[in-house]
């Protein structure tokens, strides 16, 4: 969690082309309602019984949920970045399925254009798309994320 | 939390410049440190002295605790829909600032396009402009989401 981390990366490191894989992470019943509860609490997200009347036919995760879920996946990725992973913003999100109580996440990021910024010498961002698969390697989000990356220093 | 509420819209009901306002919501530091901590545990999000020589500088809440934030605002917000708030995805997303500790929210949601699905005639798309205020209605965030809305049945 330090941010002098030696393997970190700068700037200048990245091109297109490059990927990054990460971990897996369970979500269970209990973690999609207690997100939902608090966040996004409405029937598909927080009762199962109601849940399958609706348009998921059944409990879903809120994809708010599965939006956080992904970012501690790319917290302890492969891809680290110096000064930390700082999101100017998203291009474009997509939840082609939900996710469902039990699903092991896991995500591939790849980098899809690499900018310096023309207002600050200093840093660039680079654009990645970011899938995240359920356990049958199914996509259940589809993200490309703008992130905020420091040059090298000289 | 009821599916069947008489007040909810179906997709008929609406049209480009319809605008939806939200009540407020606060964040504090426990709760930017406890969301942060489990999905996003970086410095910049969950330990104010490391905070201070970030790109940050200072505690900034999780941009996913921001979304999350900004879903449970739309809730409960003006924006009422037959079938629930449910998210094809977003257009675009940006963190103009970030949310600081004692900050409270409050939303406005403009209908900015509106698309009859051309694979299911029972529902249509429409896509909703949402920006995120802070309590000097500054923007924290700017979101343009595709939300689901059956037809109103025959």
């Amino acid at each position: 969690m330090t941010l002098s981390n030696i393997d970190a990366r700068y700037f200048d490191d990245f091109q297109i082309g490059q990927s990054f894989a990460s971990g897996t992470l369970r979500v269970d019943k209990e973690q999609i309602k207690r997100f939902a509860s608090e966040f996004d609490p409405q029937p598909f997200h927080v009762d199962e019984v109601a849940a399958r009347s609706t348009i998921f036919g059944g409990l879903a995760a809120s994809g708010w949920h599965t939006t956080a879920l992904t970012m501690r996946l790319l917290v302890s990725s492969e891809l680290k970045i110096a000064g930390g992973l700082v999101g100017a913003g998203l291009d474009e999100l997509r939840w082609p399925r939900p996710v469902r109580p039990g699903d092991e996440l896991h995500l591939e990021s790849e980098v899809i254009a690499v900018r310096p910024s023309s207002s600050r010498p200093g840093q660039g961002i680079i654009k990645m798309r970011t899938t995240t698969f359920n356990q049958k390697d199914e996509p259940v989000q589809i993200m490309i994320a703008n992130l905020v990356v420091p040059a090298r220093p000289h």
